[in-house]
């Protein structure tokens, strides 16, 4: 594709040879000739003068001799030149000889089901959803339309996906809820976990993940939302919208997370809290108390960030501040024997 | 069914109108006419004069107008009247004509093996057993009666489950556990992993959770025990009676853990490590070193929970405590200095 | 085996009766009669006076009236020992009748590809490897010889395996990366994962680890290491050689992590850092920052390991010490009322 073409559909200006011919795409150091690549961070705006890109996206207000395409927001719009120039093959349409459908199951126009598929009773399927070799959909499970659902995935009876959910190989959704009822010996009895679990929209679902379903009533994960590998979403949880959940992220059962949430890696949240909209963890914090909304959090237990980075800051000091602390002691007690008194 | 019917089955007494039907089951603030709901922590009591259900499992001493069923456990109740409400059905028996079972396997008497199972040589499955589609057992595999094998379960050669055993999609036992031994030059060699594991009586194993065999002898987890998501137990772990692992719990290899511990969500145990019965770690605590039975602990590495709740409370002040020493050394220095001396 | 055969096949010396059979491999302390065992760690010398087993591997220095073997490297040889004690069995050649491999795939000489394994288009796989039932390569993945691929391991397009790689079961390689662009409203868009995963010889990696794809170029494991149960590897992340990851650790995207390195269970790692050769982190350290080779960290954030040691042996003391600080300034003041100024 010429650099003119990709400027008109990305939306963006072009400025130098826009007849440049791009074929791959590249990170801005990696880069080789017929690579499209992109300046996003401006840390990495040295690397202008010697990429060995063709061409390159870029936001307004840097100079360089490559036909540039100038966006205010440059990696969306490479995110968007990368779908164009290694568009990714949608398996063909039509269910594989050996994918095991249940008569009663309904599948919209141009689906894939994959090799080895089973789908159970009453299932639903919408337009151009892909399932892929081994995914395993439960009765009465339904998926909306233009969604892919990657090898290995399992979903539970009664759960429901909206469109253009996105799955990666392995997450399951709907298993039962940690639930159980301990008895005057102290044994464990299962509470049954009856209820679903609702994905909108948009979504996507990273490997390994783990969403269960709730006991009564519905975990729910907001539209726009995005969930990393081996993540845990425990029962009757409710996940706004446009949220971002890291890797190994856990989140304990009734917990409400806000929408625009952003959790990093491996943070925990416990049961039964409110984490507003907007939050911000920083990576392993272990949340214990709700969080209003826009707040940014950080250690275990979790307290505001800069409040957190200052303390932290001072940890590796606590032998020296405790060898002062006995000094002055030891100072002010010969002090207080010189001048008389205590 | 009639109220009056459900306080029988449970062994509850009744206060109020008998002949009320309850169809459905739902949170306190959830519930519909036509809905049984409970109250188990008096901190929700004030729901009670809003609930819209028919009809409540409480304990002694509240007072309410709606048909009630006095509970010294509602929680407990409530689990086993949402059993009676919402029976789960269970899959048919037989052997799905995609199963491959291998003909030297035995099953017991209603057994259901789903579509695209594997059973491999002298695997032995008891009686009323279900193994959704796609579970896979290797060689020699043992599992008892009235278990329940969701989609996606794979079980390793020689492995062994008792009976009512419970274990959610894609949970793995029996994997190799992580042991190599280290050469001269630093390279790793594997260790072969020829133990087994051992999964007693109704033990529930999470969605994802991965129990590794032991190198030699049996990783083993005993009577009652429930495992939640993404919980990792490593080669020759033994786990005790009515334990609690909460989700993405993590446990190294040759650790004992005792009965009635509970170890809340995140929590790692190190190596080797004997953790007595009835300890609790609070989530994300980081076990180091072994804990003595009944003890409470928190934080990394794990100290008295007490102790860690005084001490994180100081934490946040840390700047300030640095300041206040800092003030302390310059007034003395300036004391000092005025009355002559050091 | 006799023990003589034992010890030439081993390149140990022998002391004592080389005609000893033994058959079975065990612990110092669960060995039995006809069972080899083995002594490395000095801790548990004592055992030698009652150990039953019939023969051990120990290192010099040690007198036991037991036939032995001398080892600088017990533990190692023992691990060679249980190969050959307790041989585990190749899966037959062949391609089972349920497997669905696509016609132009190429299988070396001697592959097993187990029950309803899924092998896409042009995937290629090299002699002598396996592949339990249930696997799935999407098109174009490469596996090398001697490789096992057990149960449900899901391996996605164009992802490349050395030789002699293990990898557990239900293990995700390749999925895509959590690469979002995020447009003005707040919402995001995905960042299309193009690039690809390489394993290079003899790594072993665990039951249900996720290693990611890379966005562009490749996400690679380096030759040697091995990765235990549920990682998580970001996108773009290298990894070098002879490294040991723990159970549950987390590796952000683009981060590098060296060679010679470990990092111990529920370790985090955040993105865009370099960690260097010989690295150590500690169980649960959380690593913000680049970290210089040969370093020992541990904490959160990660500071180095013997002044983090000695921080959290203060960090109990916290509530005395702001008490001692208190009751410092309690003193001065009064001391400063009765000598006059402040």
């Amino acid at each position: 594709m010429i650099l003119r073409e990709l400027a008109e559909r990305l939306g963006c200006a072009l400025r130098g040879d826009g007849d440049v011919e791009v074929r791959g795409v590249a990170g801005i150091e990696e880069a080789l000739p017929g690579d499209l690549t992109f300046l996003a961070n401006p840390r990495y705006a040295h690397h202008l003068a010697t990429t060995r890109a063709s061409a390159i996206i870029l936001p307004p207000g840097h100079e360089t001799p490559l036909p540039s395409l100038v966006s205010d927001n440059p990696y969306l719009s490479f995110a968007r030149a990368v779908g164009l120039l290694r568009p990714q093959g949608r398996p063909p349409s039509g269910v594989h000889a050996t994918a095991e459908v249940d008569p009663s199951a309904r599948l919209g126009p141009d689906v894939h089901v994959g090799a080895r598929a089973v789908l159970g009773p009453r299932v639903r399927v919408g337009a151009r959803t892909a399932l892929h070799p081994h995914v395993v959909l439960y009765e009465d499970v339904e998926i909306g339309e233009d969604c892919v659902l990657h090898s290995g995935v399992q979903v539970r009876e009664r759960c429901r996906l909206g469109n253009r959910v996105v799955v990666q190989n392995g997450a399951v959704i709907g298993a039962d809820g940690f639930g159980f009822a301990r008895d005057a010996e102290g044994r464990y009895h299962k509470f049954p976990q009856v209820g679903t679990v609702v994905i909108e929209d948009d979504v996507e679902i990273g490997a390994l993940t783990a969403i269960d379903r709730a006991a009564l009533g519905e975990t729910r994960i907001g539209r726009g939302t995005k969930l990393d590998n081996l993540v845990q979403i425990g029962h009757s949880v409710r996940v706004g919208e446009d949220t971002v959940l890291a890797g190994q992220v856990g989140v304990a059962g009734s917990s409400q997370i806000g929408s625009r949430v952003t959790l990093a890696g491996q943070v925990g949240v416990a049961g039964h809290l409110t984490i507003g909209d907007g939050v911000v963890a920083t990576a392993q914090t272990g949340i214990p108390n709700s969080v209003d909304p826009c707040t940014v959090v950080s250690g275990y237990p979790a307290i505001e960030n800069r409040a957190w980075l200052k303390a932290s800051a001072v940890f590796p000091k606590l032998p020296e501040l405790q060898r002062r602390v006995r000094e002055l002691e030891r100072r002010l007690e010969s002090l207080l024997e010189r001048v008389g008194g205590g």
